[in-house]
């Protein structure tokens, strides 16, 4: 079995949604797993001086909101362009890391469920109210769940993740990362798969 | 035969050469044309307030260095890193539209030249000497085409090309637009395909 692949992303971010809904699969064709990783995009286009692909250029943005949705369709991925965005993604990401403590797989379970809440249903996932409702659905616990979203260990694990992220280069959103090699954004699914195939090209 | 393919660029657009080495072959085989319009990011950029894919964002630029390589294996292109990058390009974009008005067929030739020369084999296409090189070597009157290079009309049309990109919402290279439908990036290959054998998705 080859390393996992790392798969950094934000809960506000189209182009990771999308990244989220084929990487597993992608990477299991070719024995792999993932590691996924929620991190603030607000605090990496702070430190990196990098910026949203949806900005105040309107010619790009009114483009971008075109292809979020044309790329959905061509990868055959259900979207709604959400009515609020960007917004905050601490309480899901904070919710992601507390779960994943718990068990992988309700934590990715959870991942699913929070990016198919923003842009299929439309639900405000900046609310702990509805990042709560959300992981009840599946099973989680509401009140130690609501706890976790304040302690300060939680608080911590996402601010390590995003330094890590800084720290390996990571400056937007999706960034996948196999064997050293980093894949930034949702149109480079057809690499990966190049190289997930002949091992680097 | 349905109507051309427009394909917008600058000649110092990594990603547009990539995408001058495919599109023309891809269009071909569902029975579009293309026509070719270069234009000049510098003025691009500064009406629509967007930014280069490589600028001051330390990890972005590593990146997309990495990346402009890594995309032209993916798709089987030769590509050598440029040592003067970003450049000006207005006398290799007024060589083709004075081509263009001559001999379409040889203006094709002068574009796919000019992006050999600075994305292949390292030349200084923000050179006029070095643009009557190219040019000369595939049969064009170098004195004709170096008088060209400074009169009004090739000037004009240039920065008639450059206000018709941003009319129809052109902010980066490169863009094309079929039957109205903007596709942003050489990444955007597969999606033109799939618009192109399916009519739309």
């Amino acid at each position: 079995m080859s390393e996992p692949i790392d798969f950094y992303f934000d809960f506000s971010s189209p182009y990771g949604y999308l990244m989220s809904e084929k990487i597993d699969a992608v990477a299991a064709q070719h024995g792999r797993k993932v590691r996924w990783h929620p991190v603030l995009l607000g605090i990496i286009f702070q430190a990196t001086g990098s910026r949203p692909p949806v900005d105040g250029v309107s010619s790009k943005s009114k483009y971008m909101w075109h292809d979020f949705h044309r790329s959905a369709r061509h990868l055959g991925i259900p979207y709604n362009p959400p009515s609020r965005f960007p917004l905050p993604t601490q309480n899901a990401a904070r919710a992601y890391y507390w779960l994943h403590g718990q068990d992988c797989a309700l934590a990715r379970q959870f991942a699913h469920a929070a990016y198919r809440a923003l842009f299929v249903e439309d639900q405000d996932i900046s609310s702990p109210a509805v990042v709560l409702q959300i992981a009840e659905k599946i099973g989680v616990d509401r009140s130690r769940l609501e706890a976790a979203l304040q302690a300060p260990e939680i608080k911590a694990r996402l601010k390590e993740e995003c330094d890590q992220a800084l720290a390996i280069g990571v400056f937007g959103s999706p960034h996948v990362v196999i064997d050293g090699e980093a894949f930034f954004g949702a149109d480079r699914l057809a690499q990966i798969e190049h190289w997930l195939q002949s091992g680097g090209f």
